[in-house]
C-alpha cells in the first residue's frame, strides 16, 4: 500500500494545509479560480507547497468522491495516532477524556460524519477496529470536512481490550444499544467518558457489549425502530458536551 | 409528470405496504429469498399485491438510488400533505405541535435523514419549499428508512408566510444558525414549537430568519465549523424530545 493519498475539494484541501499532514503538491484544474481556490492558491504559497495546474479530467480521473471541487492534495497518508495521543489532548484542554469507540463502522460516510461531529462536540479521538472497518481515505476526510487533521483516529487490533485499557484510566464506557436500560440523557455523561456506537446493522458485537459499563438507549418515539449510526452518535456527542456545559 | 414511482430496498418497501400508499406492484429479483424479502412476499400476500419476478437487470434499470437490494415497489407518487394534517397528527397524539421546517435543503439524503430522524423523534411533520428544495423522491424514501411513509411532509410556496401561519397557531419558531444567541439547549422547547433549519451552504435565507423568533446555535468546540445540515436538524430535534420528557 501506498503512503501518499489524495484529499479532495475545497475545505478538505483547505483543512489539510493547515492541519500537520506534510503535503507533496497541490493539483488545482485549468481555470478553477472561485473564491476557496484563491484562498488555496495564497495559502499553498506562503507554505511553499508546490502546485500543479491540471487538465479537470485528470482529477476526475484520480478522485475517489467523484466531487473534487477543482482541487486535491497529494498527501501522506493518514497516520493513525496512539491512545496516548487522545489522553494527552484532553490533558492539554484540561478536560475529563471524550472518546468515541466505533465498533464496526463500515460506511465511509458515517466515519467521516461521525469524525465531523465529534470534532464539533469537542471529543478528543476516536477509535477503531484494525479489521471490518471503514479506515480513513480521501471519501472519510471529505464527509469529515477536514475535521480528521484535527481528530486523532486510533486503529487497535481489540476493541474490547481496549475498552480495558480505557477503564484502567477511569473512563466508564456507555455502549448506545436499543435494548439499553437508561435513556442516554439519563445518565451523567459529564466525567470521563468512552461512548460506543456499534455497525450500522447489527449494532454493538457481544463481547464489546459486554465490556460497557453501561448500555444507553435513544428513545424512539415513532414507527421506524432505529436511527442512522451517525446521528446517534451524534446525538449522544452532543448530549456529553450539553452535560458538561451546565453551570 | 407521472403520478408513480418506484420505492427501492427492503425496509422502505415493507414500510411502504404498512403505510398508505396504493401499491401497483411489487418488482422481486429472481432468486432473492432472504428474510426480509421472504416477509415482504408474505406481507404482499395478505394484503392482495401483485408480486413480480424480474431479472436483476431489470431492476437495476429501473433504480435511482442503486441500491435496490432485490426489491422495489411501483406506488403512487408521494402526496403532500397539508399543514392541517400536522396539526391533526399533534392532536391525535395529545401533544404540543413540533413541526421541522427546511429552508432549501437540496441534497437529497440530507432531507430522506431529517425525515427519518423527525419520525424517531415525535415530530409531526416537515415543512419544505416548493421551489430550489429537494423533493420527496426514492432516494430520499430510502434515506428515510421508511419513515416518510409516516411523517407528514407538506409543500408550501413561501415558507415565510407559513411560519405566520404556524405562529398563528401558538408555535413558537426557532432558526438554527451560527449567530445564535443562546445554546440550543438553553432554551426551553418543550412547548408548541417549529424548528428552522437552513440550506447546506447558505445556511438561513434573510427572511425567514427575520421571522423567526429566536434564533439558537449549536456550540462548536473544535476547528471545524459547521455541522452537517441533517446532524444539525438531529441534535436539536432530540433536544425537544429530551425537554417533553423531562418529569
Amino acid at each position: 500500500m501506498s503512503n501518499q493519498q489524495y484529499i479532495e475539494g475545497r475545505n478538505p484541501v483547505l483543512e489539510g494545509i493547515k492541519g500537520q499532514r506534510e503535503i507533496e503538491k497541490i493539483l488545482i484544474a485549468e481555470g478553477a479560480n472561485q473564491g476557496s481556490i484563491k484562498k488555496i492558491k495564497g495559502m499553498a504559497k506562503d507554505n511553499n507547497i508546490m502546485i500543479q495546474y491540471v487538465h479537470r479530467n485528470k482529477l476526475d480521473s484520480l478522485s475517489e468522491t467523484g466531487n473534487h471541487q477543482g482541487v486535491m492534495a497529494l498527501v501522506t497518508s493518514y497516520e493513525y495516532k496512539d491512545i496516548e495521543d487522545i489522553f494527552a489532548l484532553a490533558e492539554e484542554r484540561d478536560e475529563h477524556p471524550f472518546v468515541i469507540i466505533l465498533d464496526e463502522i463500515e460506511d465511509p460516510h458515517n466515519l467521516g460524519s461521525i469524525i465531523r461531529t465529534a470534532e464539533c462536540a469537542g471529543a478528543h479521538g476516536i477509535i477503531i477496529p484494525k479489521r471490518r472497518s471503514a479506515s480513513v481515505t480521501a471519501v472519510v476526510s471529505k464527509t469529515s470536512a477536514g475535521a480528521v487533521e484535527y481528530m486523532p483516529v486510533v486503529k487497535v487490533s481489540n476493541i474490547a481490550y481496549t475498552m480495558d485499557q480505557l477503564k484502567d484510566k477511569g473512563l466508564w464506557i456507555y455502549g448506545a444499544d436499543m435494548d439499553g436500560k437508561e435513556d442516554y440523557f439519563d445518565v451523567d455523561i459529564k466525567g470521563p467518558v468512552g461512548i460506543v456506537v456499534g455497525n450500522e446493522g447489527k449494532g454493538i458485537g457481544r463481547l464489546v457489549k459486554e465490556k460497557c459499563d453501561f448500555l444507553i438507549k435513544i428513545p424512539m418515539k415513532g414507527k421506524v425502530t432505529s436511527l442512522n449510526a451517525s446521528v446517534s452518535a451524534s446525538i449522544i456527542m452532543y448530549e456529553v458536551l450539553r452535560q458538561r456545559s451546565l453551570r
